[in-house]
């Protein structure tokens, strides 16, 4: 049996305003940016009536360095100044998976 | 400081093919069959190019025995014979949480 060594999964829920003029941009330089940091693992999105994106890393300590790289900070203040409603942010220890492939 | 009590997060990430029907009738009966479950708490998803369902739970146990709703089966067998052509699975434990209201 493979080992499975745990890791991280950041998840954001998000409701945004009608106003999103920007968001589009930022959120693709964001996702490009995240992709370049050290312990990144992967990235998925979807939003229909709420927004989830999640993030998975290798460490807690990666999550705390994402969350403060600077370009990400102003990320952030414009997002909860202009873009989101309301968010929500769960940060999650992945401890088993398994996938199906037809 | 309010205390914290951590819970669980089942990630479910997918992708369909391209006949889905039942689907739609399906899910919707999923989701109201899984709110009547002991330990549910709640359930969010989002469909774009990838489909994402978070689903939360008060324990492990919880999670193992919606796994095995016998309504649950059926619903998990026709959705890799017929609507998922891949999906991903995880296990995640919730250990910190924030949210924002603008």
């Amino acid at each position: 049996m493979k080992e499975f060594k745990p890791y991280y999964a950041v998840i954001f829920t998000s409701t945004q305003n009608e106003n999103i003029e920007g968001y589009a941009e930022m959120a693709e330089k964001m996702e490009a940016l995240a992709k370049q940091q050290d312990g990144f693992l992967g990235i998925d999105s979807a939003r229909n009536d709420v927004g989830l994106t999640i993030s998975y890393w290798e460490s807690l300590d990666a999550i705390k360095k994402w969350k403060q790289h600077n370009e990400h900070l102003v990320a952030q203040l414009k997002g909860r100044q202009d873009w989101y409603n309301w968010y929500h942010v769960r940060i999650c220890k992945v401890e088993r998976e398994y996938d199906f492939n037809s």
